[in-house]
């Protein structure tokens, strides 16, 4: 749903598709970097309130897991974005109330209800909090090192073909199948409780107690949580005053197979997330924990359950605050809270000894150049000259177009400095930056001229229109090669004064890489150009990127430097 | 609380109190402005987590109004102060529940529990919600501007001296006092009502019913929200199945009494905060839009009250998601987000088309020169060079100790670029911007020199200590007073090499205003060096301060601009 919503808005940022007639004039207005990545954010936010019928803890997931650029802007934009989401839901949710929407709508606006009177906890129960605690960060640690490697090698599989893919998803289906069917096998049947609200045993797709193989009054514990929708196993799982319902080795079994299942169904070529499985291993090893420590504990095993699912999502995705609303709205257990809290705190900071949390992990296997907000320790030890990587290309302000063709066709920049030289010029002179994108389209309008004189901006754009010169759809820009020049026009000048960006942001070659690097990261800039500390010399030293500030790089250029954390 | 929890916060920041003994040596590291940022929005968070007993509530408060600039680093201390609140929080309630503590605790973790079962709502109550959503912005937006006429006559009388202030406190006391007093005899007694469970009429401090004058038996209504606690008139208000409880003519005098004491008392010489009265107001126009709609709707007048409030809120205080949270918090009623939502979206939206937040609104009343996080549109019209306040101040690397002495002296500017001019570089160079603060360190060692020389950094710094140069507390850093030098030290030399931050953030002076404000304002600068677009000038042409971005400022400048929004 995250992924759904994140989509959608992509599709919207960059203008809908004019292939299948989805677009609108007016979303050109989202044309830009900025408000593409504000919409992705509001999409992700609307797929986690959607997911979870969780509105707030949809703002909070945007802010704390997607967001790199906060603003007060953005957050009352994720807000109204939930809004609808949970205004939406809630009538669908009347609308389908009488079972029109098959299991659409069960459960009402909280999924998993377990509002009741003031559970009581003292002193003692600290105790288990922290047990529970201590163990959602070792298996929250251990999952994410193990999903890594599982991750690697089905990229490997994933990368030979759609054969492969196809075999790898259908060898996992096969699997998952064979465990929901085979394991409740292995559970005895129980007679079903005495005076119980629910059915039992459930006929049909939802419920509590699931038959199974069993005879009549009887339902079969392991069944009731592997065949079942993932929801009623977690409502099984929080469910109070229900201590007898699953036997211990009912939970041990199905512990073991969802923390198994969970790590090799992720990453197959199926849409599939992370939260459920971790929630459904979570609530169980809670519950067992819980029936463990039952003499000492006045908590309800369906309680301990739920702090269960709270630990071990502290310590695989390691997000703190939206788990806790998300956790909050999912249950209406505003009572735990701050047990809740308490138990992410201690499996985060358990798990953050290991390894990052999942996320971190997925992202840096992906090789995308993320930034951290903060420097790396090690960055104080350079200067920003330190890392840029050469040769250097800059344009005269008024260049042959020759020498731009050859230039964007031998690199893949994407920003080239324009510096002034004599004539142009008394002395060398950084004009600024322009980008690739906006040179293709200006050398797609031939406006060329035989002498190297600089012109007036309007006679040069006077071609073009505002939106030209607007952000395209992904994959959709202008290529140098698909501009073919005259031998005449390669020995003609374009003015790039016009389109330069005259003052891009500059550091000097002196300054201690962290800080550049925090200066990049805060105003999430593309190009840093880097330039001369003295006086005298040619004005551009280099231009930093996010790859140049990529930890593989540096440690590429400096393998002696410590690797510290 | 907040302001109690951000003191606190800040005493600890600066290091403690040695006059009092409150002092830790290992506070030392918290010395410099991030860390006492972070822990002051620590502070407040942990402030709104007791007040309310909402942590999260808590965290996000810190979030939306208190935190300028945002890092999960610091999003996980918030988070991990507001849990710390919660658990002790909770001990504190658990050891007070036999009310050995007045009435701390009542109510247990959730203020005003309003859990129950779901309540209906359809289309037809939507209409509802937006008419309060529209009174909330309507009433919020009044109430900010009144508000703000009062504070601005306030801050006359209370610079008049500290009888003025006694005098004004004391006024709005016995009005107060008359208020609360006298108002309840216009209400006439009502019957206890019949099969309550509460105690009627109430003994004791606080309670639902107060007896006030009436017969036994009877309660005075606008007794039972002047005459209590205001934790139990929000009760009152907020409480389910009481539609006749009160008459809607005490709700429409107490709603204007407490509009207007709200309005009168916050400012005045006494700790006072606006969310009570601003929760009590709304809550009371609420329940009077709910007994008015009452044959239409389905939802219960003490509903609406929390519907009420929160329009309120969102007119008021312009926050969306900490006010939803915090509400959710305090009445534990989830299955009303949907409804909270859309009301606090529609009432911010008509506010915010009168006049800013009440606290935006206070910080520029208070002259604070707070930078909003984007730059104003009319900022696109100016370049940096436009607004740099002259004339420019600069040492030379090696300078005279009475050059120093005197721009000290004559300037209250807390940073200075320092230029190395021949003979010690060959064409005059921008070397950096040392501190005033650090300067006064320095010169306190009468390090001096007799020679105009650079010197090694070691011999200059070796009489320091490495937390010499760390940030002091307020009000505790030296002063140029405080320095006497002779004649013959005037005239001999320093170096400030050493000292100097030899890669300052600069702008060229032609970039765009609006640019280097967020800059400015990005990396949280409190000097910005801006350097000519040309070389061979001298290599600075000014230094932005805060100061400098203020509107006031560059409207002071350009009186001409068009003041838009």
């Amino acid at each position: 749903m995250v992924h759904t919503g994140a989509c959608i808005a992509n599709l919207l940022g960059q203008g809908g598709s004019r292939k299948y007639h989805l677009t609108w004039n007016w979303l050109k207005y989202f044309k830009n970097d900025r408000d593409r990545r504000d919409l992705i954010t509001c999409g992700a936010a609307a797929g986690v309130a959607a997911a979870f019928r969780a509105p707030v803890g949809g703002v909070l997931f945007a802010l704390e897991e997607a967001a790199s650029w906060w603003r007060s802007a953005l957050l009352w934009r994720t807000f109204f974005t939930t809004a609808v989401v949970a205004v939406v839901l809630r009538a669908l949710i009347e609308f389908c109330r009488k079972g029109k929407c098959g299991l659409f709508g069960q459960g009402g606006l909280i999924m998993f209800d377990l509002s009741s009177n003031v559970p009581s906890y003292g002193t003692q129960d600290l105790i288990a909090i922290i047990i529970l605690g201590v163990i959602g960060g070792v298996f929250g640690g251990l999952f994410n090192f193990l999903l890594d490697r599982i991750l690697r090698v089905y990229s490997i599989i994933n990368e030979r073909g759609a054969p492969s893919k196809i075999l790898l998803t259908i060898t996992i289906s096969i699997i998952t199948s064979a465990c929901s069917y085979g394991l409740p096998w292995l559970a005895a049947c129980s007679p079903c409780p005495v005076g119980s609200m629910e059915e039992c045993p459930t006929i049909g797709r939802s419920g509590n107690f699931k038959s199974f193989q069993c005879p009549p009054g009887h339902y079969n514990g392991l069944a009731s949580l592997f065949f079942n929708t993932n929801d009623d196993a977690i409502r099984n799982l929080f469910s109070r005053g229900t201590e007898n319902e699953f036997h211990m080795s009912s939970l041990f079994v199905f512990f073991i197979a969802i923390y198994c299942l969970g790590l090799v169904t992720y990453g197959i070529a199926v849409p599939s997330g992370l939260f459920i499985p971790v929630i459904l291993a979570g609530a169980t090893y809670g519950r067992i924990v819980g029936t463990l420590l039952g003499p000492m504990s006045d908590i309800d095993p369906g309680l301990f359950a739920l702090l269960g699912a709270a630990s071990f999502l502290g310590g695989t995705m390691r997000m703190t605050v939206s788990v806790c609303v998300i956790l909050l709205e999912l249950t209406n257990e505003l009572h735990m809270l701050p047990l809740v809290m308490l138990v992410l705190l201690i499996s985060k900071t358990i798990a953050d000894c290991f390894n990052k949390g999942v996320y971190d992990q997925i992202v840096v296997m992906k090789g995308l150049p993320f930034m951290e907000a903060h420097a790396e320790p090690y960055m104080r030890h350079l200067v920003a000259s330190d890392v840029v990587s050469g040769p250097l290309i800059s344009f005269s302000g008024v260049e042959k177009v020759g020498n731009i063709v050859h230039a964007l066709r031998i690199t893949g920049h994407n920003g080239f400095p324009v510096v002034d030289e004599p004539p142009v010029s008394e002395a060398p002179e950084l004009v600024g930056l322009v980008l690739r994108s906006h040179v293709l389209v200006l050398l797609s309008g031939r406006n060329f001229m035989k002498e190297k004189v600089k012109t007036s901006g309007s006679f040069v754009l006077r071609r073009f229109g505002a939106f030209d010169f607007a952000k395209p759809g992904s994959g959709k820009g202008m290529k140098i090669e698909d501009l073919d020049f005259t031998e005449e026009e390669m020995e003609m000048y374009v003015d790039l004064h016009p389109i330069t960006n005259t003052s891009p942001y500059t550091v000097v070659e002196t300054m201690s890489l962290a800080k550049a690097a925090v200066l990049f990261r805060a105003l999430g800039l593309r190009h840093l150009l880097v330039v001369p500390k003295t006086p005298g010399r040619f004005p551009i030293v280099g231009i930093l990127t996010r790859h140049d500030l990529m930890p593989e790089h540096i440690h590429g250029l400096f393998p002696n430097l410590r690797k510290s954390h």
